[in-house]
């Protein structure tokens, strides 16, 4: 495949437009020249296209986080632990810095009884700091009850997840099948709790 | 309680001009007039702010979708299946609208296998639609695979969400809790995810 910039957007979908602006911010490497103003693009263009795509679209990432993943994906000819570390942190859930003592020792002690690693500075105990800290602002003081079912639950999750990163990777891909499936593993999960919650709600309503 | 704006300011920590503009986009009700330009607040626009504050910042969600979920929370004097339903579309996942045929066959034979009523139009619906032609597009055709465990997996949590709400609602605030646990709960969840895979994948690099 070596297409021009009209053809490579009615193959991906992506309006023109938006593949400059992708390409103007590097989240997409430029095409070959192949004369003045012009150029072609090849397959690791188009794949790169969808990727960035569903980041944005079904991810809702922002062009700066999407960036910092690109940068990694551009970065890692091997796949090492810290490389998988960047893609989570990038992709890690964010929520407002909140200075809570009651939060913290919540989310500490919550740690403990798992048995979990507890990094202070990891993005996701400060979402859940930050996530404790609200609840407990509007007066939900018994949200945190739910953490433990949450993460038992969560472990069956990711379970699957490495599994499926296993099973279906090829080596020099397992990065970037990591993004994928956290991010639309994210908008599925989001998706099913609330069709969970549905069936279950129609099922008390039906036994009262 | 009874205070001016710069009081309700330093309570709620929500700066003065970002509650005049919650205000003007009727988030939050007017205070009671005490002169020309001038109101006092109780504790009803307290609670609201921080309400609107949480679904904001860690919610993520729009001014515009804020905007509905409180008209229906003033609307509901009673709480009804049918406010409920609101409420629940008002915070459900957005992904763009695609017309995937592979993808819908897919959701609905997934929905079938777990016997959960098949509504088209539902947003979650839709919005695993979405996922799994995405997931396609980019070449991930055994992503639908994992929906049977990650939906496993989102019973137990519909089941303890459901059991939070009957154990801690009052009956005049089971909508807004209903809110709270939700959007919450959404972002609790992502974190633990990464938790689960951090602690799953440290697990495996040890076995190695």
């Amino acid at each position: 495949m070596s297409v021009r910039i009209a053809e490579l957007s009615s193959t991906s979908g992506v309006p023109v437009p938006t593949i400059k602006y992708y390409l103007r911010e590097g989240l997409l490497p430029s095409g070959e020249p192949t004369g003045r103003n012009q150029a072609v693009y090849g397959e690791e263009h188009l794949r790169r296209l969808k990727l960035v795509r569903a980041l944005v679209e079904v991810g809702g990432l922002s062009i700066a986080v999407v960036g910092e993943i690109v940068a990694t994906l551009d970065a890692s000819a091997e796949v090492t632990h810290h490389v998988l570390g960047v893609v989570q942190r990038s992709i890690a859930p964010v929520t407002p810095p909140v200075d809570d003592r009651d939060a913290d020792a919540e989310v500490a002690a919550f740690l403990a009884r798992r048995g979990w690693a507890h990094m202070a500075r990891d993005p996701s105990v400060l979402a859940l700091v930050g996530v404790v800290a609200t609840a407990n602002r509007l007066g939900h003081h018994r949200f945190a009850d739910l953490l433990d079912g949450y993460a038992e639950a969560n472990v069956a999750i990711a379970r699957r997840d490495l599994d499926y990163l296993v099973l279906n990777s090829k080596p020099d891909e397992v990065v970037e099948d990591m993004v994928v499936a956290t991010v639309l593993g994210d908008a599925a999960l989001k998706a099913l709790r609330r069709l969970a919650q549905r069936e279950a709600s129609a099922g008390l309503l039906a036994e009262e």
